[in-house]
């Protein structure tokens, strides 16, 4: 397959009576967002599509039957595969959703995904309670980030791992500034030195794994007893190796998450997205959980960004303002 | 260390008043004894010890304030690391459970473990319906024959995996024979005859892995969307291996079960032991579950006994006959 991509101009429908025409305001690039284009993603569009499936937009006319959003509203999309690379869109009132427009602009376009993966990992799995710990790897990420801010907002420790780097110490600084309550590099995970921390913490009921292969493993090893570690990526592209032992005599549960797939299973009933946007955006009102750092590129420049965001250690997010 | 498995004679002690003498009648030697006595085990009792974890006894005399045992009744463990390769012992009475004494002698000796193994699986993971389907790596072992034949008693199919071997048409015909729906070579897990079979059988919605490696990995693949795999034992001591996408797009769920934590876990009220050690003596009395293949052997030649358990490929149980 041979694919290009290209910024065209493409004439929009007219607008129907339960649609709204919305102009696209930020955009961020999203490593599902690449998979998709290299067409190595769980789903994928028929082509031609526009790319992205994340931001924020802002309405600009609704159709007569519209009722639940009017001009100057804030949305982002309910579902992956909208396609948000692009200045405007005419969509479906109920392929959007709303959020208050008091909030950064980026906060806005990248709440979407990974600060709702953050959240329902940490809801959905283990009943965690203020003073219990969860360690993660890849904590540097953009779900890693929000993992940390909500979970500092809920009172709860993370051990944070991240790769080895020559800047570890700001990292470091940064994500403990961010709520982090250690802050560790995949070799530590293997040292005495991690007795030490569980002298003071107690020993994670949830290990969320962004990474597959050793790393994921190395998380399982300090699991509590009957602990679940939920993979949500595999930034690794290795498989997440169980011991046997862990399995039978530690109970450890090994689950996934897809915040896509979470999405479509309450789409019919609106109100568990509803619930989970209000919360995220309160705490964005609170000054509790901000957006990861970013780039923001024009538009035209997406090529750029494009390349930028496939680079390895990359630490900003990518995001294309219209 | 240095280990040496010798036999006996103690002296017993006086009998307590919440005490019972009992009278070992039969005792098989499972993997899990043997990986005790090579100290592999999560479990290890203080030496010197008497080995064995399950077996029937028949009471012989019960204390003055013992009420639930009467001479005569069989019995067996509540727990591991009760030592069973004996003619004789004093036990609490909290430390047995009674079984009707019209069962076969083999298959109260063995019921204890196996059959509560596989009877946990099948009920405690997934809510199975008549119709519904299950794949088994192992199917060959003493879990494995309890799964099919419980399966089959619940109207459950089981889709049976052996290693290839020179006799896998009879062992086939004897694994159907006993209930089995399809009985399939690990190689041809890899194969696109899966496909033809799933045709009219369902994808499983729970796999049973005692193997651990590859084996493992080839259940998860034919698991259907949301399925379980448990793992209960690791033949091939490798580890389990799952790939990233089947816990995030196929949101499979890898657990593990130990009976002997689920003992623990059901002691302080003794209903469900109970009610579980019921429904697998009804299917006995039925016909709908026999016990595996054994090798009786007397107490007196337990070296042979052990070292025939020892042996790849042993296609029938060592049983000691006291």
């Amino acid at each position: 397959m041979f694919l290009v991509n290209r910024l065209e101009d493409v004439e929009l429908p007219p607008i129907g009576a339960t649609d709204v025409l919305v102009k696209m305001l930020a955009a961020p690039i999203n490593p599902s967002d690449i998979n998709m284009i290299q067409g190595t993603y769980a789903i994928l569009p028929d082509l031609p599509a526009v790319g992205g499936n994340e931001g924020v937009a802002q309405i600009v006319e609704v159709g007569g039957q519209v009722t639940s959003l009017k001009a100057g509203d804030w949305v982002i999309p309910k579902d992956a595969g909208l396609g948000t690379w692009r200045t405007a869109a005419v969509l479906a009132e109920d392929d959007v959703i709303s959020l208050p427009n008091n909030i950064p602009l980026l906060s806005a376009a990248t709440l979407g995904v990974n600060p709702c993966t953050a959240l329902r990992m940490l809801a959905d799995f283990e009943d965690l309670k203020p003073g219990d710990s969860v360690i993660q790897n890849a904590a540097n990420s953009g779900v890693g980030q929000a993992v940390i801010q909500i979970a500092a907002a809920k009172g709860i420790s993370t051990i944070n791992v991240v790769r080895d780097r020559p800047e570890f110490t700001q990292l470091s600084d940064r994500l403990k500034a961010m709520g982090g309550t250690h802050v560790i590099k995949e070799e530590a995970l293997r040292r005495p030195e991690m007795k030490e921390m569980f002298k003071t913490c107690p020993k994670p009921k949830l290990a969320l794994n962004g990474v597959g292969g050793k790393s994921a493993t190395e998380l399982l090893r300090h699991l509590q007893y009957g602990g679940s570690m939920v993979t949500y990526g595999g930034m690794a592209k290795k498989p997440v190796t169980v011991p046997v032992s862990a399995l039978i005599f530690k109970d450890v549960k090994v689950r996934g998450f897809w915040v896509t797939q979470w999405k479509r299973d309450h789409s019919s009933d609106g109100k568990a997205f509803r619930a989970m946007l209000d919360e995220l955006c309160q705490l964005v009102q609170q000054g509790k959980l901000t957006a990861p750092a970013c780039t923001e590129v024009s538009l035209q420049d997406y090529g750029e960004a494009l390349d930028s965001a496939m680079q390895p250690f990359t630490s900003a997010k990518q995001v294309l303002i219209m």
